[in-house]
């Protein structure tokens, strides 16, 4: 019953497990050989884009079976990736019911609450006794709602009164009213929330459905849980490949197309080389320096990179920090404050490293041998500052973008150490001058 | 009803979603107003780091009724903090089925499907009749079941037959047999499985709960989906944690200790500081052609970060792609060709405009004029070898980490860098004598 290590073409559960690393037309084989049941099985677990691979060959009238095993909101999810053009065929192959709350849904952002929610759960009246609940749930539970995890208690004009949990359900007297049982104190979404802060309120109180709400409190339909760990694992994705320096790929890697995947590293990466090039016109006014004292653009990478390093570890602890509210913008202070204490201790332990690589371990005998404590002196102040501005300009980066109403997940690790290579430069070279000029300089 | 911007002592709801940026004293002082009905609502949801803080300072009888809140998975997280010394005593607190429960979940690595699973569930014979599991299942209701999802049909010897979900309940014929309706095709995790491949199987399936088997098939507990949404995000932060080039730190920025927060980037800090050094040999052994042509050491920055950033981009986007399992180890050959293609487009593209920026602009009036297109042509062959040597390294490190057994996420950003830093400083300077051999070197 765990997951198999190898691909079983007769376990609708391996193949589920298999499916992205499968090439497309064994796909497309294995779907066509399964018997109907399997398939459908199969349909149900797949993603949207998936499901529409497979479905894009089929006559319309194959199509309509398909598409009517799917639930409101995976049936919008599904019409979404039809060409604009395709799209209203595609709507009219649901029956009447579902194609008007399909239409409802697709009126909403994917990742908004609107675009997650599903349409279909189960409405009580406040007036009504707990038996009457029960039987009419089961009643309602014939027509196909995903799964039964609440009731809302509605009042005549679609506003969200209260919620029943079945467990309250089964344990009170049959005769009571559920509007003395029913919770009142609710937590609910507006439809027009991220998909980001709706997940962050299911983490935060553990909870199976949340009711989406329009402005004036109509109910509008539930976000279940199980849509959720999809959400918050997209989002991580998400954040990750900002982080690595490139744009959101939106696909996995194997199935985006060429040109889609350079266009999106190659946007970042050019930005990045852009920044870059300030550092040749950084190295060009200290070009005297090096003429006179090469032994000096020998640790340039190092310390530049050191800085960059630094200023990565800060700016992925706090955009992280940021993303899950652990941190907020009012905490920069405090934040910066112990980025201070961080970085003078980091630099001075790398700053000793450095001190004793260069005097213990002499590059060459390139005749600088008698300045080599001094030399070693200038690399090692320059290593504290580096590291010091690293760490704070890499927390407080995220910060600033996210105050300018930008997402702080464009502070990458790449882009924080693109930005403290040009200043990693100054701080070396005007270092080094303190301790060098009139000697090598 | 939507998240308030600004705290509110006086609603639960408010006082959880802002807890963790709260001082401590505050914490404490707000727990202390609070009625005892709001009081244990708040405590229910917190994470058991902050349950554990606002505990410690209680007499036992008093901590009793707080610990006797918990459902066994819970209360297990809460003793765990507990001292080794205090465990017992904690224990001691419990009644004695909890207790005992409790105690089998200790006996679990925290992150196994064991540690997160939940010991109280619905068991049903299989010769019961719909209608007996209904009576049945409301008269289990009035335990401390933390919510309800599926029914779980267990043989005599305690082994798993097959699920019923609630509402294939409420749809049955109230005298059909629960052995002739249940579902026996079952998804089920293993006690020892990690927790990270537990959440793959929530995201795979959308289930609400997965039953935890032992060795032989016996019914251990159920893993609940709202467990889920916190691993996922736990686990995504320590992979991003990693990614940035720092250890996990296991505790928001905020609460981890200065000394703590120092060791776990200083060992990677460290690490990497020692790969760097190795460009300050590398650059030693170039010392010659710098000195001969210091133009040359302006474009090290540049070209040596350009290949970093192009590895960040790649072993980010292949380690993401690792762990959601969109890439397996078998699919090495495909992404390197990809990277190939992708890592020569972007390194052309970046070499042109390197090459347009050293002959468009050059650095000074430094007597090198007249040379400026061949010092550019080996920038841009240069930036061509590098990010493509960065795309590769970068997209294959993951692969190779894996391979071995290593996490992947260790190819950070900032590790890759560094690795391309000296091989990028090798692939320069050759491709510099290529160009100027004879006539600045």
């Amino acid at each position: 019953m765990e997951t198999p290590a190898e691909l079983d073409v007769n376990s609708v559960t391996s193949l589920i497990e298999h499916w992205s690393s499968l090439p497309l037309e064994e796909r497309k084989l294995h779907f066509n050989q399964l018997p109907r049941t399997d398939a459908e099985e199969l349909f149900l677990n797949l993603a949207a884009p998936d499901q529409y691979e497979l479905l894009s060959e089929l006559s319309p009238l194959e199509k309509r079976s398909w598409i009517r095993l799917l639930a409101p909101d995976d049936a919008a999810d599904l019409v979404q990736l039809f060409p604009i053009e395709q799209r209203n065929e595609a709507l009219q192959l649901l029956d009447e019911q579902s194609r008007h709350e399909v239409m409802g849904l697709l009126a909403y952002a994917e990742d908004d609450a609107g675009g997650l929610m599903n349409t279909r759960y189960i409405r009580l009246r406040p007036d009504m006794t707990v038996e009457e609940a029960i039987r009419y749930i089961r009643a309602q539970a014939r027509n196909p709602i995903e799964i039964i995890y609440y009731a809302y208690v509605l009042d005549a004009g679609q506003r969200l009164m209260g919620i029943v949990s079945f467990r309250d359900l089964f344990v009170a007297p049959p005769n009571k009213l559920i509007r003395d049982m029913m919770e009142t104190e609710l937590i609910a979404v507006r439809e027009d929330m991220d998909q980001e802060e709706v997940s962050r309120q299911f983490s935060q109180h553990d909870l199976l459905a949340l009711p989406v709400l329009g402005e004036t409190g109509q109910m509008k339909g539930i976000v279940t849980v199980d849509d959720i760990v999809t959400v918050v694992e997209e989002e991580a994705t998400e954040d990750i490949q900002k982080l690595g320096g490139t744009q959101a790929l939106d696909a996995p890697y194997l199935k985006i197309g060429f040109s889609e995947m350079v266009r999106k590293r190659g946007v970042w990466l050019t930005v990045l080389f852009a920044g870059e090039l300030l550092t040749a016109s950084a190295m060009g006014y200290f070009e005297d320096e090096i003429q006179k004292a090469v032994v000096l653009a020998l640790f340039i990478p190092l310390i530049i990179s050191s800085g960059g390093n630094a200023g990565s570890q800060a700016s992925t602890l706090i955009i992280r920090s940021l993303a899950l509210r652990e941190i907020q913008l009012r905490d920069w202070w405090r934040v910066l404050v112990r980025e201070l204490r961080t970085g003078l201790a980091l630099g001075a332990f790398l700053g000793v490293i450095g001190l004793l690589r260069v005097v213990l371990w002499p590059i060459k005998d390139s005749g600088y041998l008698e300045h080599y404590f001094l030399i070693g002196s200038a690399v090692a102040v320059s290593l504290v500052g580096v590291v010091l501005w690293g760490s704070i300009s890499g927390a407080m980066l995220p910060f600033v973008l996210h105050r300018v109403g930008l997402d702080p997940a464009v502070a990458s690790a790449p882009f924080v150490a693109t930005l403290v290579d040009v200043t990693g430069l100054i701080i070396y070279f005007s270092t080094a001058s303190l301790f060098l000029s009139g000697i090598l300089l």
